[in-house]
């Protein structure tokens, strides 16, 4: 990246005051920006902070007031959407594997593939797959029996995908994840003296737009499909357990896991770290605290945390109490004690 | 899956009511399934729901009673092993390699394969490794020096088993599994300037029966082995430290961690998302509910849950004195502020 | 291994007690140990559970006392230092790569590749990568555009390491580790219609010396940089967001995660299956117990324990009144009931 503060102003539509000449080689967050690099001011610590930065420039919401030292300012409407397109303005492409199959990948002949499809080194692609234009296929995936992969899909190194498993266009699978394992699922034996595994011959599908994290894993149905909505965006070392059901635009946050045949309602937003018992219903906009461990149903739009989680501001108030108990246990045994 | 519901009654020794020429193409859960299906009735919300629920036909649990309404239903004695012989009727075999070294495989001239082994597309097969009988290696799997791998395995791709590892008999390892990584031990370095690594020098050995989920890891022992006892199943993402010795048909669920030199007993149920400190003792039988964070031993065959973990029925006591002590708090304030 | 106990002595610069002629052939913990076997005794209850353990010579801190059985003793200053000097003596080198380069392997011509380089079957190097000397890439890891990996470093089977990460020299990432991962970041589209992607265009830097546990992921920086310092150890399936700066010889144990922009000090000890919040400061020197729940941040040299997470000795305090607390409330029940 390499850009004047004349040319950034002009190409996020802000207003600029000061040195438009002044050239600006990347982007960083205040506390640790040089002065090559543009920063961005959203509220009124930063503002305060802006003195004492080493920043080269920085984009700032109107409104916002800062001491005037002579280095440029770029006032715009909102610094997250600036700072976004300029991003996607700097961002180099990702890596691409070359259009074709790779002459070390093996594709079955009953695969169909659409145009410009990209098969990396490596890639194993079974028996009536199909895989829509445009995709990519990086080193070493693999597709088994009869899955359908959408037009314009990343799957990066070592993504497996198992038999008849369905991902929607757009989606993006990174390095490591397992889509359509087994289930867990078992039963004991009918002589009392081991357990059986139950077979699970349902699937799993994705829609459009979703994205799962490094080595996540998502279990198939056990009769039916575990499913992700449209647009729903899982993060690293997730575990999403058989015929989960998952809705539109849901955000779930890494190492969170999500037991068998829960269902979480569109646009809830899961936390790092959660724990998500079986057969639950999450309710559409959920949001869920990191770490929260749910035991129960929550209702559509309601905030919860805690371990076992509750709705959030009872979580608060149990939080405070506990924190208190050991100074008021202590005055109230002192209290038994004198009363006999 | 097409048949009628005389054929099905006929599978799994149910006895017939209503019209058995009902074509069944498909099994599913009772809220889930529609009418070309077959769903199953197993307690009384289950027959509750039945009248409301749009299933084609359904097995039902000898002795519950359920509103007729011409729908076929077919009495057994117990609709779960009813349902698991229909599963396994059903079910098409998993994906299979072909028999034989797939030309793109790297297998060490000195390893020993077994009648009807199949290595798949990559695979590495190091220096003295066996593998048994009717073992198949997915793509890309690698075994490293002296592993010894039974009969009738399946590693599914990216697994990893560290040099002179065992896994048993009718193992099942899933996509990504890593056996015999190195265990995570360090001590100062002589110089207190730093960390030196401890070399694990044991193995992993897994019995017989053994599934692993995928994208879970097991450390080698420090000294001697890591071990899993016949018949046990890991679900995925599970963290197994160096010389823990879990028994035999134990079950763990999905991102588990288990410490080092801990022991889990036969036939223990561990909950998902469990955290067990090392160098514990769990007891033959043990239940631990889901996120469990277990800092004790466990006496055999106690349901234990909660963080730290303890016995159940104290830990729920405990769980709902600490739900109530925000109200009893304010009212133990006001009380000691009325005594002065 | 087979050594006699003379030669063992010499080895660890140890004082022989008894028949130097007795011949061990490994190292086991004392209650594991066989009489082929030589264990360890470093404090008072193992040296009291010495004549009771069936090992066929010990170790022993000097200082300490054991009943004289005639089996073999070797004094020695540290068994700890003592066990891992003869654990570097028998441990076997690990499995070594080919050097040079696979003809499984893809390495584009534009890499430089240091002297004594090893990449295995089915590696992916892509253009601009840098290796250094002695550098062992095992089967199938994959280097996208523009890495840098040090010299002496070693990389298991289907690591993946994306585009302009630097891994600095002798590190080590197990099997499955995925360094450079987008970040886990999304804004609303501006029709509100949904969540668009946020390109994270800064990479990763591993410090020298780093480890980095199977199956981790450690997420590429927004703009600048998610960093590891020199020496730090991270265990199995840990996830690591992005912007994340962990210090020098950190330790991090399994399971564990942090989210993004949070700062791990210098020689901080972090327990597995914690979860440590956003933007937070961990200062140097802090000890995190397993399964913490991390909301703020922690003064350095710290214990914290605890979800949410606090001080130790407080977390032990709060824990201790509220193990008590169901009893207390009955009490104080009863006599809230009394007063009327």
């Amino acid at each position: 990246m390499e850009m004047t503060c004349q040319q950034i102003a002009e190409l996020v539509g802000g207003e600029l005051v000061g040195d438009g000449a002044v050239t600006i080689t990347g982007l960083e967050e205040l506390a640790l920006a040089d002065a090559s690099q543009l920063t961005f001011i959203g509220d009124v610590p930063h503002a305060r902070r802006w003195p004492h930065c080493e920043a080269g420039a920085s984009l700032i919401n109107r409104g916002l007031e800062v001491e005037a030292d002579g280095r440029p300012l770029i006032r715009v409407d909102d610094v997250d959407l600036a700072m976004a397109a300029l991003l996607d303005h700097v961002t180099a492409p990702d890596p691409r594997v070359s259009v074709g199959v790779d002459p070390t990948a093996s594709v079955d002949p009953s695969a169909k593939l659409g145009a410009g499809v990209a098969i990396g080194p490596g890639c194993v692609v079974g028996p009536n797959v199909t895989i829509g234009d445009d995709t990519q296929l990086h080193p070493r995936v693999t597709l088994y029996d009869g899955c359908v992969i959408g037009a314009g899909c990343v799957l990066w190194p070592n993504v497996v995908v198992r038999e008849r498993c369905e991902v929607g266009d757009g989606g993006i699978l990174h390095s490591g994840v397992v889509v359509g394992t087994d289930g867990f699922g078992y039963r004991p034996s009918p002589d009392g003296q081991g357990i059986v595994k139950i077979p699970h011959v349902g699937n799993v599908v994705l829609g459009r737009g979703v994205e799962v994290g490094a080595n996540t894993t998502i279990d198939r149905g056990k009769f039916s499909s575990t499913t992700v909505g449209d647009g729903s965006k899982i993060d690293n070392l997730v575990v999403i357990a058989h015929n989960v059901r998952i809705g539109r635009c849901v955000l779930i946050a890494g190492k969170t896991g999500i037991a068998g045949s829960t269902t979480i309602g569109d646009g809830a937003m899961i936390g790092g770290g959660c724990d998500i018992r079986d057969h639950l219903d999450i309710g559409p906009g959920v949001k869920l605290a990191g770490g929260s461990q749910v035991m129960n149903d929550i209702p559509a739009g309601q905030t919860w945390a805690g371990s076992p989680a509750q709705e959030f501001t009872k979580a608060r108030r149990e939080y405070v109490a506990v924190r208190q108990l050991p100074d008021v246990m202590k005055k109230v045994r002192k209290q038994l004690r004198d009363m006999g």
